[in-house]
């Protein structure tokens, strides 16, 4: 731990991100990477995306992700469907098997005990109207990295980080939260820290 | 709840959907459904499927879910693969989306306040290895029942059964789960009464 850490950071433009990226830059050399924007350009959703992202980014002692896409959609409008067509389908795809096989993907190229951090969200385990999606695929990110970390090689450790609604963020998704009290974005990434540069595994750090 | 309760129960062939049978029948009118067996065929891996045998069981007061496949498989073998090449497929379009597609179809054919309940595991809060799936699909369904349970027409209730390791299968599952203590099948059958025939929703049973 005496050299800089060298970290990629995917979803390094978002309000997450950014936080991320100021809490861990002045002990970490960091690589922003993100599907629009970044160093390196990955698509969580694109196993191919992850893999040539990953080898241009080189060795790598922490992989952070703050991005994963899912919808909300009112349960009485969801009908059912198949993976492919279901409103569900994005959440498993993007959020949930984006990060998984991110995970995967990142074993071949972290350092020995090494750590990849995953984003899940207060839905994992509090209901909100039209959440069900949320709900379903934070939960199994958060189950994911509880089993994917028992059977890690390498000392490689897995955490994930499941904040509440960013006082950053009430403007958007506040309307879907009402009640919730609101935490500082700055927080949820010394959950990010946390899990970097501690020596914990299998964990979700939950921020409230 | 002074007539008899119509129940389809789904997986009613197996080791637990037996049980659960057994549990109901002094005080509920079965109707047993399955992909290869029962009075009723239901996939719940096929959308089409799922509406069909619903179709065909009638009204209902209570759908019950015995069923639901997916792999285990240590976490070295995997690679990163979209849904449909990953052996992460199969626990998401079957044992998740399977059940999740028969909660969403069910809604159409329960009876005011009737009941929905679906089959999780112990792997939901305890990672074994290779069963990262398991683990997964399982956290899946229990945060799907929470928040599906909170937009529910009709009063229509939801709940999920996490079993331990059935003593009845402890030849073909325990190597799996070396120092689980195993739970007599008939115990977690009484999970699916308490789901079925009182009051809440939203719940996980852990049968323990």
């Amino acid at each position: 731990m005496s050299q800089r850490l060298r970290i990629l950071v995917i979803g390094a433009s978002g309000v997450l991100g950014r936080a991320i990226v100021a809490e861990l830059a002045p002990r970490c050399d960091i690589i922003p990477a993100g599907s629009k924007s970044g160093d390196v350009r990955i698509d969580i959703a694109d196993p191919e995306s992850i893999a040539a992202g990953l080898e241009a980014a080189g060795m790598l002692d922490a992989v952070v992700c703050a991005a994963g896409a899912f919808n909300f959609a009112p349960l009485a409008a969801i009908k059912p469907a198949r993976i492919e067509q279901s409103p569900y389908g994005l959440g498993l795809a993007n959020k949930l098997m984006g990060q998984v096989n991110l995970a995967l993907a990142a074993r071949d190229h972290l350092s020995d005990g090494g750590s990849i951090t995953l984003i899940t969200g207060v839905t994992a385990d509090a209901p909100v109207a039209a959440g069900s999606s949320a709900s379903m695929v934070n939960a199994a990110v958060e189950a994911f990295v509880m089993a994917a970390a028992i059977e890690m090689p390498r000392g490689i450790r897995i955490n994930a980080v499941s904040p509440g609604l960013f006082e950053e963020s009430m403007d958007s998704y506040g309307p879907f939260f009402r009640g919730f009290d609101p935490v500082p974005v700055a927080r949820a990434a010394r959950a990010f820290s946390r899990s970097v540069e501690g020596l914990e595994t299998g964990r979700t750090y939950r921020v409230r």
